[in-house]
């Protein structure tokens, strides 16, 4: 068999196990489960099965699920139950999840009384991501001026995220933080539609830099998930922290900004970053990818270190699939076949659909939800739509 | 041999090995390795050997290392160099601890510049806590002070202890935590001597009501962590979370205001509970008691729900202990037996001195540290300590 052929058909398996996996097995866990018909909005917290164990609303999670059905409406197939999926989400949010001054909440209960402030900007970003999308889908007015509302405050909130929840005493040791830039290097893109094309190219730039040049460190190679103002490392606990998954997140969404910008050299860096971050988070004793670890070595603060985390092993798919496909890099290859080995015998649940969330070090289940305060409809959707995209691009190329 | 031979030779048995363990392995540790000669204060970011990893300083833990070697001063020996480690990290503490309203930072650097603003009213309980210890042993009038303002503004802070760093959106599900009462249940005691008579018989009266009828549920045997405001469940994650050390710790704060106010029904109440609650936190698969749980086996927001704690385990041995001495109920006894053996051979570390924190479910080492965030030198000197003085006291009365 020809070499191309070969790819062909190695690509062709990757795409059919992926593609099936996502209509089959996982959106209709969501579609099936999540909404409340009720109150409106989406549970989140869903057992393996998919009962509701808790009926708290994350406007986090509400956010990601709006986007989530918007995107494959708009860019898989223009299914109306799709659609309505998305629209009723996005009602609930639009009713309830803002304070006076346009922030998104962290939460609120079931019927959309506010629970938690909004100290957390991500609730935000998600909510820009969400709108923006179901305002392609639907050409509805009032949604993109929710998306840019809140792309606007989360710019104006940019160097003060937390606000007058935040627990830091200025000025001992500032710092700024690696989620930001990454998420509004992704969210930029999700919103360019509704955005000053001036505005995104500044923005696009600036975020190169920092997360190329700024958080990562050449010397260490290592993403930092914290460094200080000016861009030197502190060594304190936040300081020497790193997060494998998180800096291998990054490394595709820069791979996306190296293909629409058209620097190839960023799609290498952004490459061999994430081989690196994956082979230094990897663990060789039993598989999988750490969620925390010291830059030094040191004991993490963080108790659940050693633990397994779906959405890391998710982007990681991404990230190596795409690092395969557009660079050719065999090692990218292989580590994309081994942690698709690991992720789906580890985290996939054959049984009720939709994957499992957290595993301990050794790769059992530690908790069996499917969805909770912290997991949605968002990773393994978007991470089975990507890979087998990805791969049936390719086809074309190859 | 005749039974009372036979309870004096195993009461023996106990209190020797708590009490080498005590003075030869645990603080020495702290003796050699937690002082800070340049800058004052504590390190206890303090790997297995005794070498500092990190040099924060966290209130929290200055305050109870303040306590501890006042405390043994006090009431085991008045040696200087004791002394001399208490007034060393009051200092530091005096010096640097305080916001302009008295209330206590969570951390400060090295130096002594305040690093996390006083979010956390933990921070003033056990900064009041040791300079109430240090006053007794020195009668300097200022440690008197500090303490008493501490505690007044603890009464103050009382029912809203997060102050402005609250992220609860008020009126949509009012709580109160099972901490603070516990907390101030041992704290009034210990700073009785500082305080009006009639508070502290008020506040005694008050927490013990909180802790026996209104955090413990007879209905489920449980006690819970968060109740309403008026001790109703709350069907939430917050509402449904049991912490058994916690609970466990507050059973022996409870026997100790038993014996103190002559009601043997609240020491036989509190030891049924601890029992209790020793039972439901047991791990029957890998042995150990669980960090967190839901009261109704739901999964748990803390990903740590399933690790084993020194300080749990550490509190349950001070619990079952006083709960065999002061009811002579088998039960306690076996318990006893069964969480020292566990906890002698997995958080005991032969080689370096002081104890593991953090184990993972099977029991294995998960974090090698002996100090850090939120370990310090406190659990497991006062466990050795009020374990072989309950034997001690008992082998008086048998």
């Amino acid at each position: 068999m020809a070499f191309k052929e070969q790819i062909h058909l190695y690509m062709n398996h990757y795409s059919t196990i992926y593609k099936d996996e996502l209509f089959n097995h996982i959106l209709p866990f969501w579609t099936e489960h999540s909404l409340d018909r009720e109150y409106g909005g989406y549970f989140t917290c869903l057992d393996r099965r998919g009962g509701v164990f808790d009926t708290d609303k994350f406007m986090w999670l509400q956010g990601r699920q709006v986007w989530l059905f918007s995107s494959i409406y708009n860019k898989i197939e223009t299914r109306s139950s799709w659609l309505d999926i998305a629209v009723h989400g996005a009602s609930f949010m639009e009713k309830h999840g803002r304070d006076e001054e346009g922030n998104w909440y962290f939460s609120l209960d079931r019927q959309g009384k506010a629970l938690v402030q909004p100290y957390n900007i991500f609730s935000d970003c998600f909510a820009a991501m969400g709108f923006g999308a179901l305002y392609t889908a639907t050409q509805e007015q009032r949604y993109a001026e929710i998306a840019q509302d809140t792309f606007h405050n989360i710019l104006k909130r940019r160097t003060h995220t937390k606000g007058i929840y935040d627990k830091a005493v200025p000025g001992t040791r500032p710092s700024k933080n690696f989620a930001l830039p990454m998420i509004l290097s992704n969210l930029s893109i999700e919103l360019e539609h509704l955005l000053e094309p001036n505005l995104v190219q500044e923005l696009i730039e600036d975020i190169v830099v920092e997360v190329m040049d700024v958080f990562y460190k050449e010397e260490q190679g290592l993403v930092f998930e914290n460094v200080s103002p000016n861009g030197s490392l502190l060594d304190s606990f936040e300081g020497r922290l790193l997060n494998p998954g998180h800096a291998i997140e990054a490394m595709w969404f820069m791979m996306d900004l190296g293909e629409r910008l058209q620097r190839p050299a960023l799609i290498e860096k952004a490459m061999r970053i994430g081989l690196r971050m994956l082979e230094h988070g990897w663990d060789e004793k039993y598989g999988g990818i750490f969620y925390f670890m010291d830059a030094q070595g040191k004991p993490t603060q963080q108790l659940e270190w050693d633990q397994k985390l779906w959405w890391v092993h998710c982007e990681t798919l991404v990230c190596m699939a795409k690092a395969w496909v557009l660079t050719g890099n065999e090692e990218a290859k292989r580590w994309f076949e081994r942690v698709h080995e690991y992720t789906w015998t580890h985290f996939r649940d054959p049984e009720h659909g939709e994957w499992f969330g957290y595993l301990n070090r050794r790769g059992e289940v530690l908790l069996d939800l499917k969805g909770g305060k912290w997991k949605g409809c968002f990773h393994v959707p978007r991470a089975l739509w990507k890979v087998y995209e990805v791969f049936e691009k390719a086809k074309i190329i190859v």
